[in-house]
């Protein structure tokens, strides 16, 4: 064996004990008998301990000296040299984490996910606090652990974002609220809300599966490599190379969660799928970031599902399924699924208030992270910027500071990927429309291979050999440009809302 | 950390890693899509491989020098001398096997099985000939490094039955022979074959599944700690503590079969699920052999689910999820289960026919082990012996020689645990009887707990702490006795058949 093929099978080794444990947390999500969680709890640390060993191994280091040394870097094949560099970046990061703040912070994150699951069916920050305090201090000393040059939250923004920096997210936000929070106030007082209570009704679980397999068929979908089960929250997992699982969950009274929930969890799906084999089983064999991730999901889930053209497309599909549809336009379905409403929950938001509740999230946890507010204020920080932004006020806990699970699990830095996945979309999509002309009558003919195509040609086929902006860079000509979104937004909702 | 206790947190590593390994079969045979068999199967391979070298470390090595010192053994507690001992055997026996030869034998079952199952579907033995010619020859490569004193095959016995011996299973054979092929005979003679032609029609597979539901909570299978699936081949797989699976598959032209696969596999879990947890992630924390575990989904599958009494309570349950069977008796029914028949295929097989399958295939292997008959006359010898057993001939290999997947998969040695389990359930049965005098009208009621706290307390409670032999004389005061067998059969059929 060369050194090359060595390292590429040690690369392997690591990737294989991944899906092992991409499997065993699917699990756990979907299938695994409620007494399992115990041991498998056990199971799970055995092997993520394992796998991050051989990640900071001497072993490791040793290659990556190697293939970093300028004679044998210079060698490699273009995408090997960005293997070498995105493995030897993840190196040099985990490297600096001292092993018992790696240990501390996986034991504090179980308790604190247990106690946030019961603080908010309890409606009661306060039996979150002690173990959110806890999850925040030892965020703050892995923030310090891995370093920055300007803001202590850049070093927990990179772990999502490669690149990002708060700087970045900051300015982005101003240009964001500059030109949306005027719009959404015009929109909601001069607009006219479209109808849309055909979508709401009593809508039958196993027929609402049935339009959603309708909606992955047409996104091409591979269920030879990938499969769809139910779970409580919907999410997608990559358990190793040609197998990708998406979930989704029915809400039997509104017919939109589950479709737009399974072509979001589609859209992840479709990058992983798409990503060569040349890169599985090496650090290559993901999606560029979480927000070039969250890019796809919300490319398929809005732009595409929520788009005009795929109502002309669909129609027929949803009134096989459910024929009470009959006689409500292509058109009223379109604007029907576009509702704009200011509300509590950012899961459940549209498309022109989602970006609210991710700054909202942001400036709180860079505020926190940077000591500029404490844990027990964060419920009358999250309701003064909700009253801010949306003009509401959650009427509890729950609904309000306590709704989302990312900083029980020690997310802190995640959030701005689901804003910047908005962003990335839009802009992504602008270059598309140029380069398909003729993506509309495609899309009207449910055929989106094109569409697909361009997709996997710009963005899947090069699994994570770029950082988001320069992989940006590459396919639009710019950097991230929140213009696109902000002009995508104008135009698509001045237009259904009759400005 | 005390020795012990170190040695424990060793012994619970490799339980995780086998709980991994357990998950990913277990997935490969009911949810993966099927692209995903290539990755998962280096995956599997991976782990697989790691968890080898932690069974055989030097590491496993000193602990098991250190406990197995007099001194140190005298002062452990009798559940933990076990846990050293069973750790030992295995230790000293997987120490003796070549890595090489370990690899050759994973690499060559796993062509083997590929050529079995496309032999099997074009009824081709030539095309698996080669394979089954190098598995064989590997399989007596391993018996000779395991060792043993009189027979080559009394090694790969051991494998699956510790303590087991050729010559006991000869004995046992002839007994069996002497006592129930002019049994069979004049059964099939001079009996009168009951009715069975309500158990086969058009059964609506939801339906079936509701019925097997139905009778695993008869047998107080516990779905917090288990699920049920379907897959292709019916098996049970302990994932880990607390979370034990079952499948079992629908033919929706006969009743019988998902309901006894049901009640089979129930039988393994319940084994399974019922070992104290004070065994758990240790070597004991499984049945103590591959027969006693057959013992266990027999007794549910033949001695209660075939047996009389539970036709009392269950007619109710299968006439209510499928009305059809309104106006057939309880004693019809149970009749009805009990057709006895000489057929080809083993997993088909009734209980008095059962052996006979069990004989011939260990007859040959242990002929092909010691070279007296060589692989190309398998087809041959196979169909000899049909027509000595059984007075019938296999209309092809496909229904004869090639029928089951153990020798492709280098199982040899297996076999006998299915009669074995045969006899060790009527053994058990019989003790049974003594102790819980009441057990027809319990059973009658639908009342399975005082049956099965009666396996609990004889056998599942001691998982793997006593080898085969010495449990069943501590549990019934004698070792292997085929005559209890032999009585209940006898009892049973001639009833059946009215002679």
């Amino acid at each position: 064996m060369s050194k090359l093929e060595e390292f590429k099978e040690f690369q392997a080794k690591i990737s294989r004990y991944s899906q092992a444990i991409a499997l065993m947390h699917w699990d756990l999500e979907t299938n695994a008998p409620n007494n399992a969680f115990e041991y498998r709890s056990k199971a799970l640390g055995e092997l993520m301990e394992a796998l991050f060993r051989m990640s900071v191994s001497d072993q490791m280091g040793e290659f990556l000296d190697y293939f970093s040394k300028k004679e044998n870097y210079d060698e490699l094949s273009e995408i090997d040299q960005s293997m070498v560099r995105v493995n030897k970046k993840d190196f040099d990061k985990f490297k600096k984490l001292p092993p018992q703040l790696v240990r501390k912070l996986a034991e504090t994150t179980s308790k604190a996910g247990y106690f946030w699951k019961k603080a908010r069916e309890e409606d009661n920050f306060a039996l979150f606090e002690p173990y959110l305090q806890e999850v925040a201090s030892l965020e703050k000393e892995q923030a310090e652990a891995l370093g920055y040059e300007k803001n202590r939250y850049d070093a927990l923004l990179d772990l999502f974002e490669p690149g990002m920096k708060t700087e970045t997210v900051k300015g982005t936000i101003n240009y964001l609220k500059e030109h949306l929070l005027l719009f959404l106030k015009e929109l909601l007082e001069k607009g006219k809300e479209p109808r849309y209570d055909f979508f709401e009704g009593d809508f039958d679980v196993n027929k609402q599966k049935e339009l959603s397999l309708e909606a992955l068929k047409f996104m091409k979908f591979d269920f030879d490599s990938g499969r769809m089960d139910m779970s409580a929250h919907p999410f997608t997992t990559k358990i190793g190379p040609k197998d990708v699982r998406i979930t989704t969950r029915y809400n039997n009274k509104d017919l939109r969660y589950s479709l737009f929930s399974t072509m979001h969890e589609g859209g992840h799906a479709l990058y992983e799928l798409h990503i060569p084999e040349e890169f599985f089983e090496t650090p290559l064999d993901e999606g560029a970031s979480m927000a070039v991730h969250e890019s796809q999901s919300r490319f398929w889930e809005n732009i595409i599902g929520r788009g005009p053209h795929f109502w002309v497309f669909f129609s027929k599909k949803l009134k096989d399924i459910f024929p009470s549809f009959e006689g409500i336009s292509n058109d009223e379905l379109y604007k029907g699924v576009n509702i704009v409403k200011k509300d509590f929950i950012r899961t459940e938001a549209d498309e022109v208030t989602y970006n609210f509740h991710i700054m909202l999230r942001f400036e709180i946890e860079e505020a926190l992270i940077n000591d500029r507010i404490k844990v027990d204020e964060l419920p009358t920080v999250w309701n003064d910027k909700m009253k801010e932004y949306l003009g509401i006020v959650p009427t509890n806990d729950a609904v309000g500071v306590l709704q989302d699970v990312h900083w029980s699990n020690g997310q802190f830095g995640y959030f701005p990927s689901y804003m910047l996945g908005n962003l990335y979309s839009a802009q992504l999509f602008s270059k598309l429309k140029k380069d398909l002309k003729d993506y509309p009558s495609q899309i009207e003919k449910g055929d989106s291979t094109e569409v697909l195509n361009w997709m996997v040609e710009n963005v899947h086929n090069y699994g994570k050999m770029y950082e988001p902006e320069e992989l940006l860079k590459k396919v639009t000509g710019e950097t991230l440009n929140p213009k696109y979104f902000v002009d995508y937004i104008k135009e698509k909702f001045s237009a259904i809302y009759g400005l």
